[in-house]
């Protein structure tokens, strides 16, 4: 089998982490086939070749485009701001490549539309295009087991999910305005960066989500331009809402950008009719489970480590309880991506999932300006 | 000093719980003003003189009203069914009596009020009336503390709360049928119950509520009655909601019988611009503080045991991290209540404070069935 | 029934602490036996006058030996400084009042075989004697939890047990020379203090300890005298040693005064063939168990809580998780000395027990100054 | 600057490691200097080719002293059963190699001394010898901030270290003998095993062990050997001992391979003069720290998360929180290694380091059968 050559642009946080997960695939998971970084692009010519070369790419290039027309390169992996995402997107899917894109999708469901609606104008069943988002927490050998939990009626039926995901990074009022503090940019605020990682965790969890009623906040309204000059913040520090999923569930949404303290807090809660749960991503190799059956005095939440039952767990280690990195986190998702490619299989959030978690933001923020409840179908 | 003069009325799980207070308060406090168990009342003879005699009273009456002429006793305090504490409160103040009622206050927001008239038509400056709900997580130590930082200022401004008090105690559904499911008994469920603790605590600390939007859930909507037929549970088993603090913070709080795996799960963080705090009522003796001036790789969460620079603490033992139970926390409540009588000190929630957690219960009713933000003070 | 008239010597941090439980223990337990607050003995007429108000007591004096003639006293209890426990207790016995002594019994074995001594010279069969040592933390109802859970076989056989009693309250060097640093006032240091709380509970949960070789360490050599000079202290800060217990059972004990950070630090840990389990009495409420039983990815050590299921605990309390405290552990102390008097019932530590908890420490300092192994019963 | 190349012996689960190390490590550190995984020598041609297909490396072999000759291999990593280390490190070292042996280093202290005398008898200073041990937890960047802090005197003198090593993967009596409960394939049980992982982090932590008294122990005396017959057990499943560091510190050392409920329990807790910590494998991306210098009410053991403060964090991810894993542990080891070879940095575990290991481990066992205190010094 040939290789599935790599196309990756953007070399930063996430470009890095897309890097090491290529180059970590084979040794772990040892398949037939094999993943090849052929060209990084960058913003320009130096930047690109020094990456290319830290991060194990054969070529590099200052031109992304170029990429499109490369028969060596399979797939285009977006890992840019969110602000070039949808036309990277869509000129990839034009292309006929694989596209793999880093969350969230794009700005907003408008942008999300148009992206879909380049795919669905090229799809050709013959030659199926994989399309992926890099939502990396849900490939969490722990959450998967978690998800088998909940499809198997471990759980019962689901009666409520409370999740947020909350760090500090903007804490700082000091924190100078950048990017993710304009609209043009970056959209949201908080909502589309962490947001939509909780979003997404609920929904691949508990299914989606029917309607809701949110509320949003900037609680740092000005932060030092580059000059040292205050500049307005656009978009929201933290977001709350209720929720009702389709199945009828209740739940609870958060999300934050300034919660001191918190440094990778994805965490969740679910409470169903035979068993509840509770993760965090702070400890990532664990969940606690508590299961109604037991008896007085020996019931309670089991602090249960991550071990080869889980998914995906054995190729990195036979040994329970080795708990496994963020990092090993993209190393599963892009042999999801890989089985995709060459097996067929599901990835586990495709443009229309991303999509969707565009729309739950959208619905959000407008329920937050008119303070009501809004059906999330009707954006 | 003369001995404050205590009848009590109910001697269930909660008179229980204040029988134990009175009866140790003395020698915890040690201090010269004494509480006199006089009269026990329930609901027949033979239950009255049991336990008037197990719980160290010193009479036991089937007539409750008896109490109310009796000039050896000071305070009625009132630890009955919620059905039964409009009456019996506004009985107590008319008889010039001081009131210590078991919270919930009242079935709803309408006997509140009908309480509130009594004590305002009969107040007599000249003769303070003293009167306090029984909400003794609030008396808590460590949520003394908490309340001190926050007036010291240690969290900065407070810009998020969330809440919850859920338990599983009507988890099971063949859980019967009970007093705390009929809306004449009880009004709401999980919301007059345990959703009055959350709403009590958010209040103590951040201050009143200006506006919510809830949501209530019917979880099990039939529990088999005394014959074992199945009959209609008449209100919420769970409920959550998003809130506006009159402040401007933003808040969500939750509540619920059925929640798999919670015994005493009154539950909070906080987050603040200069720390964030957690507690767990679970772990009662301990608050986690992450303070956001510490230094790079050496700031987390610092979980603080107990110790005596927390008020009352040193009441029961000079050790730190020795830690208090739940019966402790009314043992402090009951010295609040005679501190106010003898020395005029507030009480952590008098029947003012009642009514508006009332309030809040019932805007949150509301708002669940007309699916919108309501302002707390339209009620 | 005639109330069980109790006469205590010592009022202070302990004597306070036995003071709450005789008030407490009637609303708690309601049985119909009765503890009387007769008199309280202090080391001059105004302490003792102030204290017995404070406490609850009927009557006060500065001659501890005008108890061992008052008809109306049943009950000797003995809260005072460790060197003077051999003499009280003796006279106690002697006199034939049931006793019932703060740990340590003594300050040595010696002390304690002269106390065996005058109980064996004094024993009616017709008039029996109840003497119980005051280790309270064995009375926590998780732990009477744990105890049957060894006894019906859960845990398999024990394989390992391992514990520590640590505090931090000598941490700091400038904390003066008290009683406690001098070997005629206090025997050993922190062996004594709180090694003798983990060796009570080592014996309680896994049996007899048949040999140790141990280790001692001063780690602040001179403190303060009142003077502000410096003052040699005499015995250990710290102290561990390895056991094996008289099943064959291997296990380690540590303690210490200088541990920083902790404040009540009684922990251990037992592994089982079948099952292992966690207490630390900093989160005295709970317990972690893991059962070897679980299936691979639904195996894991369960938070579990206190409930009714655990002994003396619906006592306090119908609702599980409703935690107790550190005085609460008196009371159900108070109570198995009630009912070891009134019906007969076994005590947890009995003088007997006591002495052989003596055995242990001195057979720890001895290995410690010989440097190996000893069996604990050739002292 | 050439590649380092690398030939690999062994191919099962440390094998694997350190495949995914090499392979990963170019683009997680991202240096000048690259590993070139150049061939894998296991037991059979077939074994060879699959794994070395599967791992990434170039060339396969049956015969590792083929590795010796090849002038493209610079590093003989050596991830063999234990009982093959001595003759393949000795090997290695006489054909000039760069050394990199997991751990232990031998099955003795004796086989250690031969390895060592091979390695004095060869080495020349103008082409300097790299040797290493396979000890990764010592890599962790949340190790190195302990490490840091104990060097920067931010915990005082340090007075007490208490570790263990405990898993459970032998708890089950039906799990069959293999070589590891053979005296002649691994020399001791658990304490090669884990034991030495433990004596490790004790002496990189706070230096050598001088003395101590050990304890060992068999609790399942026969297994099944490959006819399902019981076969006996040669070596030890748990053993514990007290220790003296040469710096005066009291110690206490745990290691068992059938401990109930541990995964990968390799723990810790020193306590200092002026801070104490907690360590825990299980969640190798926090430390529990406690500052004797906070105030009363403020003080407490903060879990602190690994951020870009700690070393090598900040390669893998720039996002305090985003935990590593246990292979990414090796990405470190291997970094540790290549920098050794390329400008002559420190390696943390050499073969003289490794040589004392064995000497503690033997001491352990020698002192065990003796029962007495014995000077690591004197094997």
């Amino acid at each position: 089998m040939r290789d599935i050559g790599i196309g990756l642009i953007g070399s930063g946080y996430i470009g890095k982490t897309h890097a090491i997960a290529y180059n970590a695939h084979g040794s772990v998971f040892g398949g037939k086939a094999k993943l090849a970084c052929r060209t990084l692009a960058e913003i320009d010519e130096t930047r690109a070749e020094e990456a290319a070369n830290a991060l194990g790419f054969e070529n590099s290039t200052s031109d992304w485009r170029s990429l499109l027309a490369d028969d060596a390169i399979d797939v285009i992996a977006i890992a840019t701001p969110n602000a070039l995402h949808k036309d990277m997107t869509i000129a990839a899917i034009e292309a006929g490549k694989h596209v793999y894109v880093e969350k969230p999708l794009a700005l907003d469901t408008a942008e999300a539309n148009q992206i879909i609606a380049a795919l669905e104008a090229r799809t050709d069943p013959e030659q199926p295009l994989v399309h992926m988002l890099g939502y990396n927490y849900l490939c969490n050998p722990i959450i998967s087991t978690i998800k088998a939990m909940i499809d198997a009626g471990e759980l019962g039926e689901i009666i409520h999910f409370r999740g947020r995901h909350n760090e500090d990074y903007m804490a700082n009022p000091d924190v100078p305005f950048n990017w993710r503090c304009s609209k043009a940019s970056a959209g949201t605020g908080t909502l589309g960066d962490m947001g939509s990682h909780i979003i997404s965790m609920a929904m691949h969890l508990v299914g989606p989500i029917a309607s809701l009623c949110g509320d949003t906040d900037i609680v740092v309204p000005k932060r030092p331009d580059e000059t040292g000059a205050p500049r307005a913040v656009e978009n929201e520090d933290q977001a709350q809402a209720i929720v009702r999923f389709a199945s009828g569930t209740m739940g609870a949404l958060e999300t934050s950008r300034v919660a001191l303290g918190k440094k990778q807090g994805l965490a969740f809660e679910i409470v169903g009719t035979k068993a509840s749960l509770e993760f965090d991503q702070e400890r990532m190799n664990e969940v606690r489970l508590y299961e109604g059956s037991g008896a007085p005095g020996r019931s309670g939440f089991k602090t249960i480590l991550v071990d080869t039952s889980c998914p995906d767990f054995a190729a990195f280690c036979p040994a329970p309880g080795h708990g496994l990195g963020y990092n090993d986190l993209k190393i599963i998702e892009v042999d999801r991506l890989l089985k995709a490619i060459t097996e067929g299989a599901r990835v586990p959030v495709d443009l229309y999932a991303g999509r969707e978690i565009e729309r739950v933001i959208d619905t959000w923020v407008l329920s937050a300006q008119e303070r009501r409840w809004i059906d999330v179908g009707r954006l």
